[in-house]
């Protein structure tokens, strides 16, 4: 066999950031991104997947660079009419992204899988790289809070992340195979790479289908993770509050702990660079980088020297 | 029974045109307008209804006046996306016109029936009259040309209504009840107005409803139809080409000829007086008007002639 591809178990706006500075660094044909699925909803009788479409979006150039999910320059019809027409709209859905969910649901009720319509839309819309849902089946990430429990995206857009998280539930875990795609990809590859996502409710719901963190555990590829936290921070979302509640180390500490059994080499940040012995401690090796994705150009050197500490690994 | 009610048999332009008068001569609460449904089409897996919604557009004041049909300053950007998907995009749909389709859609699939969910519509967007569909089930008209079979709107808005209609077909109408509501309004109403509309492919359908036409034929209130037909010529639409066709009449008397055993009076136009006695030989009254519904001032004298025409049947 091979083993030429890049595999990245990706979340949404983090992994989009990295996998942009990736396909700049490694032929976008040989990359697939494996994505969470967790935080799915039906809206208005549609399949919305945010951390899919912010891939897709993000790698087709067509992302809003502000917000760094939907379509730039989108209009907001179609959904002040539905609110008109007594629906809920707190998640903004803009005129095109509407069609790309008005598509895939169209495409999922004549019976082709998740897998074959984002094959499909990643397609139409000319991003390089394989796009793959983590799973054909539904998973639901629940976030239990002291409110009781809440559906992800009530947790995380309606209610804007604010609630303490007391445990993450991935509802329809047991019953959901891996996407015979993406379990071929991790088999295939030449590396594994764990873009910096939360890893509770990103990489989490990936590495729990049944199956999933055994395939990761075991394939002979070397397997690298980007921290999503430096000095003590998430770059974008709750990541860090989540590993306090959850009774973590909220640092590079806390997540290589969480990727102990997958992962070889753990690339943390350069303000975190007290924290390399304690990583290394951990069976891995911990290199030190600028991890901070601002310009197109971190991305690109980021890419590079993820890719370098995998060449060192056997 | 206090008989108050005026019902409408309405399809698209014309009879929207036509409600538009009535509203202003009559309590817009003692309107109901029963709609074609033959001409609804499945398009990206959502369900149109052109002729239900042109009329709710038209009477909550937001129909596109130069086209006649869907959303005044409507965007296309959700089109797009759609065109960029692969889809075909013949049918225009705008970004609010999708979302009201959105809304059917879900609503139809959660159990609903069309009636429902066109009178949860017609409320938000504040038309006040009763518009119903004609039956909940789906019918579907059917265009025999020369080049074959084509579903309604292939041949009136993809093929621009080009080809020669051989004869109209009204898939599912066996099987498709009335809405219980049309049937309702009619057997409790004053008078039954059969709206200026094509009599083959918008009023036709209504009529081969089962047990539709024996209502209209039976009820004891007195019924007018407004010819769409003035001089020879269709105001709008291929009514006078189907006519034609078919082998009638092009003229008010063609059309009177279809309605002979339902109308007690005939509306037409000043052009077509020579025809005054030719209609009347049918049994029927035959009203002499300006038809043509150019103005809010013509539409509104046109309404008040044919309620007046009504005053004087027994």
């Amino acid at each position: 066999m091979c083993r030429q591809g890049l595999v990245v178990l990706a979340g949404g706006v983090g992994a989009a950031r990295f996998l942009g500075g990736l396909v700049r660094v490694a032929p976008p044909e040989t990359v697939t991104a494996v994505v969470n699925t967790g935080d799915d909803i039906e809206l208005h009788g549609l399949t919305v997947c945010p951390d899919l479409d912010i891939i897709v979006y993000t790698l087709a150039g067509i992302v809003d660079a502000d917000r760094a999910w939907g379509i730039g320059g989108d209009t907001w019809n179609g959904l002040s009419m539905l609110e008109k027409l007594g629906h809920d709209t707190w998640f903004r859905l803009g005129d095109r992204d509407l069609a790309v969910h008005i598509h895939r649901t169209e495409r999922l009720r004549q019976g082709h899988t998740l897998e074959q319509v984002t094959e499909e839309i990643r397609t139409a819309l000319g991003v390089p790289i394989r796009v793959v849902p983590m799973t054909n089946a539904p998973v639901r990430t629940h976030i239990e809070t002291d409110d009781g429990v809440l559906p992800f995206q009530e947790y995380f857009v309606q209610r804007g992340a604010r609630d303490t998280v007391r445990r993450v539930i991935f509802r329809g875990i047991e019953q959901a195979a891996p996407a015979p795609s993406a379990l071929e990809a991790i088999r295939s590859a030449r590396a594994v790479l764990i873009a910096p996502s939360n890893p509770f409710v990103s990489i989490g719901p990936i590495l729990s289908l049944p199956g999933m963190r055994d395939a990761v555990a075991r394939t002979r590829a070397p397997v690298a993770a980007v921290s999503p936290i430096i000095a003590g921070s998430a770059v974008k979302g709750p990541a860090a509050r989540m590993l306090e509640s959850l009774g973590h180390d909220v640092s590079v500490l806390g997540v290589a702990r969480l990727y102990r059994d997958l992962v070889d080499v753990m690339v943390m940040d350069r303000q975190d660079r007290a924290l390399q012995p304690g990583v290394e401690e951990l069976g891995m090796r911990a290199v030190v980088a600028d991890t901070l994705l601002a310009t197109p150009e971190k991305k690109r050197r980021l890419a590079k020297t993820v890719l370098a500490a995998l060449e060192g690994v056997t």
